[in-house]
Order: C-alpha cells, then sequence, then structure tokens
C-alpha cells in the first residue's frame, strides 16, 4: 500500500563468537521484533568478526541499503578497541577520554566492590562527535552517530545491557525522528498442527489478507506453530477483524492470542477457574515445570509435584503399584495414569499431569521405540491418558511432551478434550 | 602463520521470520561451529527477507569474498517459490520437475499417513543445472551449484532437517573438495567469575599464545565463562600444551573440559564415585532437574526428587518443620538446609541438593529482596548452605541458581568446597 512505506533498518553483529558458533544471535532477534513494532522494515542482519576493514564496508553496505543501522557487539573489556577505532575513522573523528564516563564506571565498580581494571578505565574514551547513550548496567557505553540524514547507534553485545539501552533511550528517540506510525500485530498461537497443515487450511483467506495489505509470518517451534497477522497502526481494526476469522477457521488448534506461551495461557485458565495443578515427570525430568514456573506469580496455581525419575520414587511419592511397573513398565497407560493421580492425591490439587517415555537416544525398544511418551491428565471425575510416538531427538522429544501436556491439560480444562 | 590461511566462507539465511524477531537464528550458529571445525573461516553471515532483489544482491556480494556459500531457508512449503525461482536466475537454469524427488515426497507423505498437499508436489520442482541432495527428514531438497571455482549450496532452514544434511552430505564433500586440514580446538569450561576478571587473570598468556598462532575466543553465558583455545590442526599438541597451563592459572574456576555442560561434568563425577542424586527444587521449579536430564543416561545417578514450589510440599513431601517455615520463611539457610536432607533422605540418595530464593519479578521484601537465593547441598556427613543475591531478571535468575546448584555440588564432591 502507498501510505505505508516503512523506513528501512539493518543490524551489524559485530564478534567472532557470532562466527565461531557458540553464541547464538539472540541480540538480532529481539531488535528485529523491536524495530518492526517501531515500524520499521529490517531490511539485513549482517553478522562479521571484529575486523578493520569488514567492519568499514560493512557500514558503507548498510548506509547504502538502510535509514538507521544498529551496531552491537564489539566492545567489551576483553576487546581489543577495534571498533571504538574503526568507527572513529568511518565517521571521521577520534577517541577522547570521557570524564563524565569515566566518573560513572568508577562508581560501577567501587559500588559492586570490585577492583577497577586498566581495561575499564579505556572504556571511558569514546568517538569526539558521537552524542553517548549511557549504560546503567555495564561498563560499555552506546554510541549516537548523525551522518548525513542517517543514523548509526552502536550498542554492547551483552542482551541486558543492550535491552536497556534500546527501551529507555534508542527506540523512543528513533520513533520521534523518523515519525514512524508504527505497525500493529496479533498473534495467534496453535499446538498441535504442523505448519503445512495450516497453510492448507487458511489458504484462501490468506490470499485475500495479503492482498488488502496485511502481513502474515508462520513461526513453528517443537508442538507449536505462532501466526503473526500484522498491518500498519491505520489498519488496527482490520487486523482484529481478520483474527477472529482466522482463529473461526482454526477452531481448537487456537489455544491463545499474544499469551507468551502455551504456559501463560494454561496459567490464565487456571487463576480464572481458581484451581491448582501439580505435575509427576518422569521423561520430561522438570521440564514441565520449569515451562509453567517460567510464568511470573504461577505459585497461585502451581503447587509443585515430583520429578519421578525412578521407579522407586514412583512407588513411594506417588504410590504407583510395584507390580504394574513390574508386568507394565513405567512407559505404559496403566503407570502414567496412577502417576498423575498419584501426584493430585500427594499434593491435593484439582488436577494432576503426569508424563512417562523414552526420551533417548537409549532405552528404546521394538515395542516402545525412542520417542514412546505417554500423558495423563486427573482430575477427580477423571483420569485420561495419551500415547504419541515423536522423534529421536532427546532435548526435541523432551520439550514437545511437555507442551502436548500443557495442551492435554488446557483441553480438559476448556471442557473440549 | 602462513601455512595457515583458511578457505572462506558465507552463511545466507532467508527468512522473514528472522528479521521479525521470532525465530532466533539458531542455524547460523550451529553452521559456524561445523565451518571452524571443518577448516572454514566464516567471514560474514547474512540474514535477508525472501525478496527476489535482495537475494541476487547477497548472493553478488557473498561470491566476491568467500569460496563457499551456504544458504538456509526460503524452501518450506508455505513459501512461495521466490528462493527457488531466484537461485534458477542466478545460476542461469530453470526449474523442472524432478522424478524421483516426486516418488521420494509421494513415500514421505504415505508413510505417514498424510495427505500429500499440492505445495508439497510442488517441492519436486528443481533447478536442472543443479546437484539435488537428498532430504530424509522433510520435502525441501538441498541444491548444490558450482559456479566457477566457487560452491554455494541450498539448504532448507528446519534446523533438523538442515543438520542431518549438512553431517551426512555437505561437510563431507567440502572437506573434500577444498583440501581442508580443518582445526583444533579445546574448550575449557569456568564458572564463578566473569569474564573480565579472567582475562586479566591469563592476559600474559593469552598475548604469548595469540603471538604463537592459537587463537582465543570467550563464550560468556549465565553463571558461566566457556574459553575456546584453537589452532590449526598442526599446532595440535601446542594447543593440548597451553589449555594445561591456562586450567593451572585458573585454578578451581574451571570445572571441565569439552563437556557439554556443568550438567554432564557433574554427571561424569556422580558416575564415577558411584553416587546417587536427588533435588529439591523451590525458586528453580524443575529447572535443575531440566539441566540434569538433558544428560543422556541421567538415570544412572539421577533418581529424581521434588519440585516443593509450595510451603505445604516443602513441610508433607521434605518434612520441613512447619515452625521454620512460618517463622523464617521458605527462602532462609534452616528452610533450604531441610529441604535438601529431607529430599536426600526422601528419595534416598548420596547427595541432596535443594533451592528456594526470590526468582521475581515480584515477591521482594527490604530483607530478602528479588534475587535472593539459597542453595544448600547435603550428604550423609555434612550438609551446608548459600546464599546469592543475583539480579532482578525472573528468566536469569532461575538459570544461574541452577547452574550455581550444580557447580556447589561439584566443589562438594571433589572435596574443594
Amino acid at each position: 500500500l502507498a501510505n505505508f512505506d516503512p523506513m528501512h533498518a539493518e543490524i551489524i553483529s559485530i564478534g567472532d563468537e557470532l562466527l565461531l558458533g557458540q553464541t547464538i544471535n539472540t541480540n538480532a532477534a529481539w531488535m528485529g521484533e523491536q524495530l518492526h513494532l517501531a515500524g520499521f522494515k529490517l531490511k539485513q542482519v549482517t553478522t562479521i568478526s571484529d575486523e578493520r576493514e569488514h567492519i568499514l564496508s560493512a557500514l558503507k553496505d548498510a548506509e547504502s541499503r538502510a535509514d538507521l543501522v544498529l551496531i552491537t557487539g564489539g566492545l567489551g573489556p576483553t576487546k581489543d578497541d577495534i571498533t571504538k577505532e574503526t568507527l572513529c575513522e568511518y565517521f571521521e573523528t577520534r577517541l577522547v577520554l570521557n570524564e563524565q564516563v569515566l566518573v560513572g564506571i568508577t562508581a560501577f565498580f567501587t559500588g559492586r566492590g570490585l577492583p577497577m581494571l586498566d581495561v575499564n578505565i579505556k572504556q571511558a574514551e569514546l568517538p569526539e562527535s558521537a552524542e553517548i547513550l549511557e549504560n546503567t548496567r555495564g561498563t560499555a557505553m552506546g554510541m549516537w552517530f548523525n551522518k548525513g540524514n542517517k543514523v548509526f547507534v552502536s550498542l554492547p553485545g551483552v542482551p541486558h545491557e543492550m535491552k536497556g539501552m534500546m527501551q529507555e533511550q534508542v527506540l523512543p528517540k528513533i520513533q520521534e525522528l523518523f515519525h514512524n506510525e508504527g505497525s500493529y500485530y496479533q498473534m495467534i498461537l496453535t499446538v498441535g498442527m504442523g505448519e503445512s497443515f495450516i497453510a492448507e487450511k487458511i489458504a484462501e483467506w490468506e490470499s485475500r489478507i495479503r492482498a488488502e495489505g496485511l502481513g502474515l509470518a508462520y513461526l513453528p517451534s517443537p508442538g507449536i506453530v505462532k501466526l503473526r497477522v500484522s498491518g500498519p497502526k491505520g489498519l488496527r481494526q482490520k487486523v482484529d477483524e481478520e483474527c477472529l476469522k482466522l482463529e473461526a477457521l482454526l477452531g481448537d488448534l487456537v489455544f491463545g492470542r499474544n499469551e507468551s506461551s502455551l504456559a501463560e495461557a494454561v496459567g490464565k485458565l487456571l487463576r480464572q477457574q481458581n484451581k491448582t495443578l501439580a505435575v509427576a515427570e518422569s521423561c520430561t525430568g522438570g521440564y514441565l515445570g520449569h515451562l509453567i514456573t517460567t510464568i511470573p506469580g504461577s505459585s497461585d496455581y502451581f503447587k509443585g509435584g515430583v520429578i519421578s525419575y525412578s521407579n522407586q520414587l514412583k512407588s513411594e511419592m506417588l504410590k504407583v503399584s510395584g507390580a504394574d511397573l513390574e508386568q507394565l513398565g513405567a512407559v505404559s497407560e496403566v503407570v502414567v495414569k496412577q502417576m498423575a493421580v498419584g501426584v493430585r492425591m500427594a499434593c491435593g490439587t484439582d488436577y494432576g499431569v503426569a508424563t512417562s517415555g523414552v526420551a533417548g537416544p537409549n532405552g528404546g525398544t521394538t515395542e516402545k521405540p525412542v520417542g514412546t511418551v505417554w500423558i495423563a491428565i486427573s482430575n477427580a471425575s477423571e483420569t485420561t491418558a495419551f500415547k504419541f510416538i515423536f522423534g529421536k531427538s532427546r532435548e526435541r522429544n523432551i520439550a514437545i511432551a511437555a507442551n502436548y501436556a500443557l495442551n492435554l491439560l488446557r483441553k480438559r480444562i476448556i471442557g473440549g478434550e
């Protein structure tokens, strides 16, 4: 649409650790979302090592395509000063000691009772022409450069430092400067079906809303597909209307709208109905409890439970029958149901959820291959169990099992199981 | 060093979902590590959306800098065919229906009892001049293009599909083709001190090994700093010798060498000493059990435990004194010690580990602010507790608390607490 031509942004991520592959570039993803919400179109993320010539060429390329360039990394105390020196070269300025910043860095260390190191003092040397952005969480300051009508901002690579500076300083300032309308989006969350199944089911709706100027993104993760419907802020009402239509098309695959996770959606339901929950985890080993307790305030409805990794704990803490464990094995319908009932009784909660399976990579048999998982849901009126056969990856099996357990609980609570 | 001039590689990651920021580019990190181990120097990762002109310019730029270009994404069944069409344009070829691939895709769907969709049939249309790389885990095939003496490989963006194809097909082939010597590295793992403290402590050693042609990377995560010492394969012995010196410099900050995690290092110790473990988790909510059970075979030493989120479970399952809970609160030395003893007795294990704290963002008081965490370690001879005050972030507090608990257990096991 002609009236929706967003400003272009780019990100340059600097750091050997990103290219060597043991630090994942989560900063770029977070910044991408923030830029999108602030009405920018992120054109490119460029990840490079801290080499002078490569930084210079990346800056030049980004300047040719974008109105706003955000640079992260290369500023830590253990890094050599190549990033700062190179920024000085690109913006034709020089490093000078910033007394005010030095006072701040000194206070940072004395306040924490830590010794101040030479490398930290050097962090107060900053480009003369840059506007300095204060970092209240660390010792590497941010730098704001204007060049023509383009803006470059250099930020530290430590995620919580970068995020604080973006939220408090950079985002408000760039939105004002670029007069951005901003985007509006809604996130429809689904569980239990793959991306291509969903795409087929909503193909006609998708073509139509795209033609009408809205956007749709599929965001799949183990067991879950998030659908992001977006448009310019002026089409806010249109986005809301189309989301209702989408939810109707997808029926009970949808578990929430704009929640951060299935655990949050389940938590809301439990809170609304004033019900409590306990878990008995075998193959998920604590991950289900972890997902539930990532939600602030979850102690209102989550009482805890048992990580019954050994059969002994299944018997002693959850009152699972020793004979059933021996004859049917821990990965069985009978045992997983007894676990769910047992943890509900032991913890005195309304709901009990249990998992038992072969997460892998070892421990599989012909009858119960790796990936076999039983999940049970119990309340006072009913205890039901479900069998799944997931894949070969231990990590993925644990993640999917925990999410499917949350989904089965959700369906039980809303009565649609 | 003149004899260590690695081939240059680049990665082009295609996908709106990466730029919109809700999919994190984990593929690039994994590929970066694999390329490094295969002896390539990864020069740049470029993340772009699936727009024809931008894909064309990214290909051209990468070709100008690198010998090998790996492209991921843009091939899923819900994507339009822009990536494949654009590759055809760049490599001057055309899409043709590949009958053999169509047979494979059909078998993929019938084998899973799933309907075959029109979009899936189109996945068998592939560039005529490309060598096709089979995808046994999905329906988007890989494509290998030669252009002059440069190689371009396009792979699907689904992580486990891409990884399988890289390991089974791409990596063996590129290592042979480029006659790469490859790199050698060792990973020294530390816990309990920050990056700048470590850098100061090893500054002289670091300068010397860098001058001698080795590399060092700092890889920090909550509570943990990994140090990666690397060099060309010909300097393997030198790398090993320097790692011994580094470990001596760092003393008991080092918890392992080349383990994937602290949980793996602790698991090895427990296995060696034939000891067993149980956990009582309050503020960590299952995350400690999860870290322990990410390790395959952990059921040999980990018996399970109790997620005692509510005070009621602390009393009933762990025999914590109700009077102490009431007078001292759950976040106290006395209670966390009782939890550790209680779970050790209840589960009949050699070691019991307990956590109790204020994860946040709410629930803090002046006396016990958000971030206050007590951790206790118990065995038959001794029960000790430690108090920490972490930060404001719930997610980070949970992660650091679980890692510190593992580290305190490690120190107890090796007798160096």
